[in-house]
This record gives structure tokens, C-alpha cells and sequence, in this order.
């Protein structure tokens, strides 16, 4: 009964855990095909509407992250670059090119699971997507199910070993 | 006499000169479709392979710069995500995302026009382009005709005031 008097922080835990674990299907999906395993959903009205994985290697375009993929498949469907109301979850802290092309689609909030010390900009390295110097800024949630999308690129990493 | 001793610095200022103008001409090309007049161009082996302005408006691509879209075109022709050895001339200071972006394709050097204190991201706001944090550095060359890649700028948004 505790708990209940506030309820909202949980439904929200509740429902990034949601989607991500829909990101983690489409990570699965590029460490398949030997991609790095690393995916991305695209959520607007609660609902969604892109579903990405890194396809970097297969298409062989250095653009070709999980991150550009959605925006750019979100846009196609909104017929809009400006992509404001829409939230991102990808497995991994996204890259400052990533992180960049979000600030571009003006979206609202970016949910990522793991940190990438070595290169991520949304807070790791850098914090690119909170840059008051930039035209936009965009609410960031981190760690969400952080073991499982840190531990999917591990075990890739291993095998390919 | 005095400056024949040392011609190279000048010959590879006449180089980038000459890359530069063939970059303004896809700035025009942008801003008489009404996007904003930003133009780039990839050189690969002292030849051009790729020509490419901006197109964001008129795709609505949030990714749909003239740098993204000169990378993504350099990749398709080299079947490869990594284009070390090429070069990219583009007449306005890359933001972020292209930086980024530069970055991920591993390219050896940027060449920029006009300064964007703004949002550049090649030495203004930041230099995601030699951030020793990052897997790969890229070596700049800032100020080649400046003034008329700034004054392309200028122009336009005057005219839609």
C-alpha cells in the first residue's frame, strides 16, 4: 500500500523495461547476421512504430547504426525530419554522430540501457544531447535493463574471439 | 622567386581552392531548391567521386545533410563503411553529426569553408574531429574560401527574411 500512494515512477520503469527489451530483440537480430548487437526502437503516442538494428557492416554505410536507421525510418513515416513528441530506446549509449542526428530530429527523450565509457556522447564521454549551446535538448534515461544490453555485446565479443 | 622555394604549401592551398568551388556550386544547387545552400564534396585520390548538397527539407531526412549524404555515397561506391584515404570538402562547418559521422567512416581530412560558431562541431563549439577519447582522429583544414561560403549563407537567409 506504500508504494501505491505514488505509482507513476513504477509505471514508467515499467514501461521503458518494456521497450527495451523490444530493443534487445532487434540486438539479437544483428548479432545473428554477425552484426555488433546493438538495436533500437522508436516510440511515439505509446506505440511503436520503428523497430532498428545495427546493419553496419551488411550495408556496408558508416551511417548504418541502429540510432540513424530509426530516425531515419521515423521521419519516412511522419514525413518530417522534425520528429519532436517521439522517444528512442537503443541498447547502447549512443555515439556523438547518433547522439548528434537526435538533436537534428529534435526528439524528446532518449532511453539507452548500457554505457559505453569508451565512446558514448549522451553522458559517458561527453553529453551532446544536453548541450545548451545546441538548438535542442533531449531528456535522457539511463541503465535501463543495463545488464542484459551490456551483456548481449559481451557474449558477442567472446564468441568472435 | 623567393616563394618558388617552397611551392607546395601554395600548390595544396590551390588544391583545396579548387575542391572548395566545386563544393560552392552543390551550396547553389541547395539554396535554389530552398534548402539551406551548404555543399560538399568527396575527393578520393585527387579525384572527385562524390558531389552532394544539402537536402533536408526536401526529403525529410533529419540526417539529410550534405556530409552525411556525401559519406553514405562514398560508401556505396567503395562497398566499404571505412574510407580512409578520402578527403571531404564541405563549405560550412560540419555539426555534430557529421563530425560524428566522419569519424565513425574513419576519412583522413576535412577541408571546411565558413566557420560555424553556432553549432560547429570541427573546432568552434568543439572538435569531435580530434577528440583523443575517440577510436580515430581526422586532420582539419578550416578557412578555404571562407568568405564566399559564409557570404552563400548569408544571402539566403537574408532573402527569406
Amino acid at each position: 500500500m506504500k508504494h501505491s500512494a505514488n505509482p507513476e515512477p513504477h509505471g514508467i520503469i515499467a514501461v521503458d523495461n518494456y521497450y527495451m527489451r523490444e530493443a534487445l530483440v532487434e540486438a539479437a537480430k544483428a548479432g545473428r547476421i554477425g552484426e555488433v548487437p546493438i538495436g533500437a526502437i522508436f516510440v511515439w503516442d505509446n506505440q511503436i512504430i520503428v523497430r532498428a538494428y545495427n546493419l553496419k557492416e551488411s550495408t556496408g554505410d558508416p551511417t548504418g547504426h541502429a540510432e540513424i536507421l530509426a530516425l531515419r525510418e521515423a521521419s519516412k513515416l511522419k514525413k518530417h525530419w522534425r520528429l519532436s513528441g517521439g522517444i528512442l530506446y537503443t541498447t547502447l549509449e549512443p555515439c556523438p554522430m547518433c547522439s548528434g542526428a537526435m538533436v537534428q530530429a529534435r526528439i524528446d527523450r532518449l532511453v539507452f540501457g548500457a554505457y559505453d565509457p569508451k565512446g558514448g556522447a549522451a553522458g559517458s564521454l561527453m553529453n551532446l544531447l544536453q548541450d545548451e549551446r545546441l538548438n535542442h535538448r533531449v531528456e535522457i534515461t539511463a541503465g535501463i535493463l543495463e545488464t542484459e544490453c551490456g551483456q548481449i555485446l559481451k557474449d558477442f565479443f567472446r564468441e568472435r574471439r
